[in-house]
């Protein structure tokens, strides 16, 4: 199965990434462009067949590693 | 609305990020562990309220900016 984590900056957090795409999009001649924010998407592929259990394996993985709790959040979905 | 861009490198590039979390993710102890991708995601939220034009603009953002059409793909979604 595979899964896939996106990795957000929490609310409240600055986002200078996100806030740099902003203001290149105001400079490329966008209009109308509010708040950007700026996060990772990681795919797993995992050997795992049982969609509870590789969903679990994929928020143990998204805990530990690859997000930062303090500063992100992270939501965690499991694709056949 | 909110528009939200994943974008993530072409099958067959290289993705050293994504190779680097595999290992740490077998270095942990998780098992089972197969290929790993890494990508971005960015929301961007939108004065525009038609949809359609919402997807538009997103699009035209993530092929000039956000994404490197040689070595990354791109896939885009509004939510209200």
């Amino acid at each position: 199965m595979k899964a896939v984590v996106t990795v957000m900056p929490k609310a409240g957090v600055l986002d200078p990434q996100g806030r740099a795409i902003g203001r290149a999009l105001s400079n490329l001649g966008f209009t109308g462009v509010g708040e950007v924010r700026a996060g990772k998407v990681i795919e797993v592929m995992l050997d795992e067949t049982d969609a509870a259990a590789a969903l679990a394996t994929a928020e143990a993985m998204a805990a530990k590693l690859l997000a930062n709790p303090v500063i992100e959040s992270f939501a965690v979905e499991v694709v056949p």
